[in-house]
């Protein structure tokens, strides 16, 4: 039997909720349980474009827990709250270590995981002229990167092929379901071809 | 000066967050003001993959207020609700009448629009197989379709095509800001070619 794949998507105030929303909903179409986690006090949230959007637990709620992944998404502010949070990046890095997946989206790979020097030396993709500011990682131009466990990708437009890059890599055993899912909700930019 | 377009995104629990939320951001990427109404008795609302989301308003609230386009997107449920709700259905035709923009994503276009004989033979695009249920409307199996003020999307997938689409041709004065959008998010499936 197949163990169900567990996801938390980490949010702060700020947060793209383009990006977001997509994840979620693409993992959920993929039966991947996702845990929405807001890292701010409550699970009330404020998004780049004000949409109304809740979390289902805070960060608080389930630190102790290991996820099979973590996802970040981009906004500026959101990305701010996350890289100055030292319980996010105590979360991240216990994740690391266990060899869970990392997946960033937008400006989080630059400004959460290169600031805090967690790629150690990885490729990567993010928005343009983020890597500059910071000396970790190695930036590829492309839409989505994966090298090892960490799966990042450049920013809101690329967010359909972002997620079924982390369902075929979650789902091994079931890539076929991911490949019907991009058929079914009619995206035909998929598979990536760079 | 230009006025600043206003559009209305109206939900029903059981709607595709991923469509909406999509279309939320996109048209406030391209400062086009949106009010997301609710269609239920209260703001919170239930989605189609359980993302918390309320709107921000009901629709009772801004039922006299006439916009410059309305959008639904799809949810199985979510276009049930829509479909059998009268006010709903005089909202639409209030618009139609007054030859506002009909932005309809994924099933709205066949459970909403057609099923209620609101599209009066136009052309339309929905997900595959709902328009042999309804006699009304010209099924077209495009991605994005526009006839006249109606312009509807095959589902999901076509989100942001969908989203850039509905922008052109309200930005009409400023449709140069709507290709720097693709361009920003990194969305380079666009123009649209078919």
């Amino acid at each position: 039997m197949t163990m169900v794949k567990h996801v938390a998507v980490l949010l702060a105030d700020g947060f793209e909720e383009g990006e977001a929303v997509i994840f979620i909903d693409m993992m959920r179409r993929l039966e991947i349980k996702v845990d929405v986690l807001s890292c701010m006090e409550t699970t009330a949230l404020n998004s780049y474009f004000e949409t109304k959007i809740s979390a289902d637990y805070t960060l608080a709620e389930k630190f102790e827990q290991i996820y099979d992944a973590i996802m970040m998404p981009g906004g500026p502010q959101g990305t701010d709250y996350l890289s100055k949070n030292s319980k996010v990046i105590e979360f991240v890095k216990r994740h690391i270590k266990e060899k869970k997946y990392i997946c960033a989206l937008c400006s989080s790979s630059a400004k959460v995981l290169a600031a805090n020097g967690l790629l150690e030396g990885r490729n990567y993709a993010t928005g343009d002229g983020l890597s500059e500011h910071f000396l970790d990682g190695n930036y590829l131009d492309k839409k989505v990167v994966v090298d090892g466990s960490f799966i990042t990708g450049k920013g809101l437009g690329v967010s359909f092929e972002f997620s079924l890059t982390v369902g075929k890599i979650l789902l091994t055993d079931n890539s076929a379901l991911v490949d019907f899912l991009a058929e079914h909700i009619y995206f035909d930019h998929w598979p990536l071809l760079r």
